[in-house]
């Protein structure tokens, strides 16, 4: 399934070239060179593919999120079938919150559910921090997955504070996010309480993840884009920071002199952040502590760029839609996109936001051959 | 309920001073300085009104836009209830299309739901151009309200074709537009005909309107933000600017010498543009055909006077749901957006979008208040 671009073995003392953290995606993320532009998919294990639907088809989704076996095999399908470079953790934004207490469900065709939507301080309270014990399926999933995976790099997942604030606050999804809205505006310190209490779980959540070895994580605050930048700045990006600046690779370092990749041991890893519709919050988004921030498809990556600025890649951006479309329009784009990545120090190919269920896997696997094939430079 | 705020009589042989054309808010709309800042609410006749609540208790969405009483009694309570310095013909996005044949209804909780969504070329041919007698409610609901309106201005209002288009192609609201989009990708010749046949309707739907009297459009892109720039200029922008082309007010020359209002007689009116998220796309859709750009509350009004240009005037940009927050959460957010607006050549406060069912009407009283107060300007 992996291999090993280098070929070089770990001698003692040294890092050892080749596994994922030498591989194409860590490079992008941290802006180093690479053998070509790294591709994976949001939602890429998922509904698109027969061989999930087939396996889900009698397990609930929260359920699915909390079976080790269930969730590597559901993680590898995409890799294996695209052999894009890298693999996410299949989870879903509120397992961390459903672990910490709150109770909730995930319904087919609507999504989360909370049962008791938060209003007060004491709904706060009950949100209990959690610790890897909480969720052992996941730290068991990601060994699996890393031991599995070899030189192909997992991502670790989690929901952002905001978004997972706007599911519990609204009791579901929203358009809107006005009951969101209209406490953080309202009732402010109970807002960055349990903004904060929402960064502490889900940064444990991500702890977790990263004891267990996965090679960067990304933080989804999918509904960010709902808020003016003056707003996120104010009652968003202390807690994403929060939860981010744990997690930091102390790798800066490491790019001075030859530029090559000198990862060090770190108890952190690159880390991407991601939300829909942010095309004023990113340069935000950036300051929050990502090494990668997600562009959707609305801004362009070179317009991205010069927003977030020089000291961070970028993520994306193709419109999920486009892959309904005729090849020739999804090869003028991914082309468009490459291109326009170049900008940036490091270019991440993905989507804007997920892949739509209605999606032609083969359409995926044909971007992943065309990206790297497009991208490709020669070995130095 | 309007007052006649200069109080000189017409001349023979000049424009007569006074009346809705010398008004605050055509004034803005034409970059010309006024009284004070005007100000009125997408959405503000509907359901965050009990008169308007019960007004409709037993009255269909589609059956109370084909009312001229019923349609002109909505109009009109906003205006007495808040002091507005502008009514809105009250309608709905799909009135054209529905009187051009397409079988459609408005399902209260979902939205427009179409019957048979269009697929084919003879689905495009079967929406049939419309005339005045298509839509004689109309004409006859807005002679009744600009004869009852006195000097305050009549907004026309028109769904743009891209928004109508993506009802019509998804057969309802939709989050992603995606077969919209795979439509638009896939075949842009049917693409290019369904929109030029939704340009025409909606072009000859405005005309009924500035003929019968209203004194500015607006046409609402409602959805237009879901596309990037590129794709906003090459599948959709022509066909905007079709629908605003005709409606021109040939009122540029007026300006210069002394700056004062001087309107000309002309078949056109101010026309205002209005999307949400569009924050990408707004020196586009400015150059759509728009005298006012309506800018989301996303992008700050000065940043959005860069992106637009010195030529048109902005509308916006409160977010709606800081109306459920505290009132002086209101008022800071209130003088932050007239004094962002002083940037712009001319500024129509207003929403990002439309007023929330559960806002405290009250609240809205309160803003044309705090608006007028804080922007008046001393006479010159």
């Amino acid at each position: 399934m992996t291999t090993d671009t280098t070929g070089t073995a770990a001698r003692d003392g040294e890092p050892r070239r080749g596994g994922p953290a030498d591989s194409a995606f860590v490079r992008a993320c941290r802006r180093e060179p690479g053998p070509h532009t790294p591709v994976w998919f949001m939602r890429q294990a998922g509904r698109s593919l027969p061989e999930y639907r087939e396996i889900r088809a009698n397990v609930g989704m929260l359920d699915s999120c909390r079976r080790p076996e269930l969730v590597a095999e559901i993680t590898l399908q995409p890799v294996r079938r695209h052999g894009v470079d890298a693999a996410i953790l299949f989870s879903d934004i509120v397992v961390p919150v459903a672990a910490a207490g709150v109770d909730l469900d995930i319904v087919a065709g609507t999504g989360p559910v909370v049962a008791e939507p938060v209003r007060t301080r004491e709904d706060v309270e009950r949100i209990r921090p959690i610790t890897r014990d909480d969720v052992s399926y996941v730290d068991e999933a990601v060994r699996m997955l890393v031991a599995e995976l070899g030189d192909t790099p997992l991502i670790g997942f989690a929901g952002a504070p905001f978004t997972l604030a706007s599911y519990l606050v609204e009791g579901g999804p929203s358009r809107t996010h006005a009951k969101t809205k209209a406490l953080m505006y309202g009732q402010p310190e109970l807002w960055h309480a349990l903004c904060a209490r929402l960064a502490e779980v889900t940064a444990a959540f991500l702890k977790v993840q990263v004891d267990a070895g996965v090679s960067a994580v990304q933080l989804f605050d999918s509904w960010a884009g709902a808020l003016s930048e003056a707003d996120y700045r104010r009652y968003v990006l202390p807690h994403s920071a929060a939860v981010l600046a744990g997690l930091a690779d102390d790798f800066s370092g490491s790019r001075r002199g030859d530029g090559r990749a000198e990862p060090e041991r770190s108890q952190g890893v690159p880390r991407i952040h991601f939300g829909v519709g942010t095309g004023e919050l990113l340069g935000a988004m950036g300051e929050a502590g990502a090494d990668v921030v997600g562009v959707d498809w609305r801004t362009p990556l070179d317009q991205a760029t010069r927003r977030i600025g020089p000291d961070r890649a970028v993520q994306g951006n193709l419109d999920p839609c486009v892959l309904l479309a005729p090849w020739s329009v999804v090869e003028t784009e991914v082309r468009r996109i490459l291109e326009q990545g170049r900008a940036a120090p490091g270019h991440v190919f993905n989507l804007g936001h997920g892949v739509l269920p209605e999606t032609d896997p083969d359409v995926l696997t044909r971007v992943v051959a065309l990206v790297h094939e497009v991208s490709a430079r020669p070995a130095d």
